[in-house]
């Protein structure tokens, strides 16, 4: 489709590959089983050398992506492998492990950007997915590599996780899809099989051990100290790769056109260092001209960066989380602080928080129109509300918020509402049942009276 | 993006109409409050004049259809409006309701195919939407169309159904999406917030009556004989023209090819009458040039439609349906028979049926090569290995199983074969998580024991 030369794909990883995000010397390959920087400790970054990427054009680029769209064409038909030569061009395709995740729909929030005040909102569905989040977009990057690295010799048998959420289950489904052993750890008796049946589905070992999460985090890191497990983590830096390209399909599904916000809820701080990645590489290769400004929406029960960026980012804040309903978010001391404090920086972002009462009602309030938000949607939903009350996001500012995952994995959250269960919250859109006898004229009565509302 | 002068679209509606399946005189406004012929009471299609279609030629539309495929372009950033001259043309922009439904995944299911026996296995994920299932396409059709006839002053004030799974989700959510009021019929007390927690979070004015289901069907029909109310029952053949896009849109993602077999869960029968219609129409475009052979998948306990295929549709067979696992398809007297038989008799088909057991351990394997199954996929799949068993399919043949909806709606079932609970199943496949000491020696014996299996 495309009439430009093909450059060579970087099979040999000499212009890929692992750095110290702290600025320490040293190339590490992708491929090697190494999750920090060996000198310092801090995280590493796939960095990816600009000049091989520049022997094409930002419009051959643009060009290329876009032709990839939508096919069944192996492996380009996955949003993330659409993108390979900026992921992970060594990857040989049959060590793709994809079944074409990505390319989520990303929809105009028509009425409920018109009650709100900003028009031009759009959602990015991204729990519209094989395990009902995001996460499948960074599993599918490190599950590959994963492969290619058994393919070619190494300890490797397993890979594993200590998680009881979204994680493992895009973990389990990946690893599953590929013939890859995965081993889930958990503490013993705080988990119902309900909870974790997308990894018992797909065939993980399920582990539960009688400690507690702390001790599982310790005996993880003994068993897989001879390289045998690899570890897929949220120190894990593969898994950045993969959910990158959630913001440059967000700019290619917009035609290549930069919102002016986009907001995310945010726990371990992943997802948004992820976001900030792939916009700078389209800005150094020249697909965009500007960055979209980064909002980071955090749950008040669980809001270390929000009160490190209240701060001015002085020095990063750690606490010990409390509960709240959104609990994929429920992270006292995030692991991607330091790359994410520079994406709310050079993006001139915003952090801002929401309670439990915030957070459901604008859940719900979304729901009203059509949507069907987990809890963290509605953390990214109430932050967007305060900041177009403050004034700060204007009423035709073109707003991205990306929810991370399918309401379907919340119906708790979202019963608990609607019955008005749920703690620290008013359910002010309660729409429960409405009980009537078998009777035309009941009936007729009843609809009359709500419709008249 | 096209060259070719763009032909207008049937913004009169007077090459596409309602008419009789049973070939009685008339044309009927899709506009019009009408569900069944008014001469014989049979199903009424929706027409589409194939002369307006032939002013673009088979690689106009087939360019056409691929430029329009993930962009955020009003309203063809939808699978279904992204084929809007096919579906709906008289509809204009303002009145189209989409969430940018379709355009789900059709993923290669590498290693479920090699372990059947089947390599060019593929799964088409409908279930990955806003609603969790494939009812999405048809809605966003039906809602469209009452947002035109309330445009244009029709008497209808809402939309309704009776309904406690995928459809009242769908038929809420758009609603709520375009700010038409749904009504949800049900009968009281056999029916808990949890299962209805879609239509209720839509803001779906459920009315739970004092009777039962065919009670609800006779108030329902009483209370709308006034046209104030749009019945979205699956007589309506609205929800077909959306439906039929999954055809369409499987084979633009072959980029063009026809696969040898397409296997679907069937219960009303309206899926796989919308996947034939779809395959006519690009037949006689000339976008095709021979048909998929389609598979209609049974559930053994609610298997009308397998005994009318068995007596060689010499007639229609209609039964009281059994309890199933997949009670989205527990259907004994289907609506759409006679467009259904159409489809299977014209396309070579097979109808074919599973039973409970082998529903659910095809369902249960699926999971294990990284999928998340709901029951009516694990009909499909069960229909797939006894007609390769059989020799009907063949090892080399391209072969599509359509997934209706999400493996997240249905964790009940997963969870019960995973504890083994399950009525008439032998949980082979179970996973149960293993309990274990926190300490390292037992957490290494247990992993290394697993591993040499």
């Amino acid at each position: 489709m495309l009439s430009a030369v093909e450059p060579k794909l970087d099979t040999d990883n000499q212009t890929v590959y692992f750095r110290c995000i702290a600025g320490c010397p040293g190339k590490h390959s992708i491929f090697d089983v190494i999750y920090t920087c060996p000198s310092c400790g801090s995280l590493l970054e796939v960095h990816h050398e600009r000049e091989p990427l520049k022997k094409r054009d930002a419009s051959q680029w643009k060009q290329l992506f876009d032709s990839r769209v939508g096919t069944t064409q192996w492996p380009h038909g996955s949003g993330v492998w659409g993108m390979r030569e900026w992921v992970v061009p060594a990857l040989t395709d049959d060590n793709v492990v994809s079944m074409f995740e990505g390319n989520t729909n990303l929809f105009w929030a028509e009425r409920l950007g018109q009650q709100l005040g900003v028009p031009d909102l759009w959602i990015k569905l991204c729990g519209n997915s094989h395990t009902g989040s995001f996460k499948d977009l960074g599993m599918t990057v490190l599950v590959s590599v994963v492969k290619q690295m058994m393919a070619q010799g190494s300890p490797v048998k397993a890979v594993a996780c200590a998680s009881t959420g979204d994680t493992s289950a895009a973990l389990a489904a990946y690893a599953a899809y590929a013939g890859i052993p995965a081993i889930i750890f958990l503490p013993a008796g705080k988990v119902s099989t309900a909870q974790l049946i997308q990894p018992v589905a797909n065939g993980a070992h399920v582990l539960a051990l009688d400690t507690d999460f702390d001790g599982c985090m310790k005996i993880v890191q003994e068993v897989t100290q001879d390289n045998s497990i690899y570890l897929a983590n949220s120190m894990n830096s593969l898994r950045i790769e993969g959910q990158k390209t959630v913001g440059i399909e967000i700019i290619r599904q917009f035609e290549w056109e930069v919102p002016d916000w986009i907001i995310i809820p945010v726990g371990n701080l992943g997802n948004i260092s992820a976001l900030y990645k792939g916009f700078q590489l389209m800005m150094d290769l020249g697909l965009i001209s500007r960055m979209p400004r980064l909002v980071a929406a955090q749950a008040a029960k669980a809001n270390p960066f929000y009160e490190s960026f209240k701060n001015g980012f002085k020095e990063k804040v750690s606490m010990t989380a409390q509960q709240t309903l959104a609990n994929a978010i429920r992270i006292g001391d995030p692991v991607s602080y330091a790359k994410a404090t520079k994406a709310i920086v050079e993006t001139d972002g915003i952090v801002e928080q929401a309670t439990e009462n915030e957070l459901a009602a604008a859940a719900a309030h979304a729901d009203l129109t059509g949507m069907f938000t987990c809890p963290h949607t509605g953390v990214a939903l109430a932050v967007l509300t305060k900041l177009l009350k403050r004034g700060v996001i204007k009423s035709d500012d073109k707003t991205v918020v990306i929810s991370t995952a399918h309401g379907l994995k919340f119906t708790d959250f979202k019963v608990g509402y609607h019955e008005s269960t749920l703690e620290e919250v008013t359910s002010q859109y309660a729409n429960p049942a409405v009980h009537l006898p078998a009777r035309v004229d009941a009936v007729k009565a009843e609809i009359e009276k709500r419709l008249m509302h």
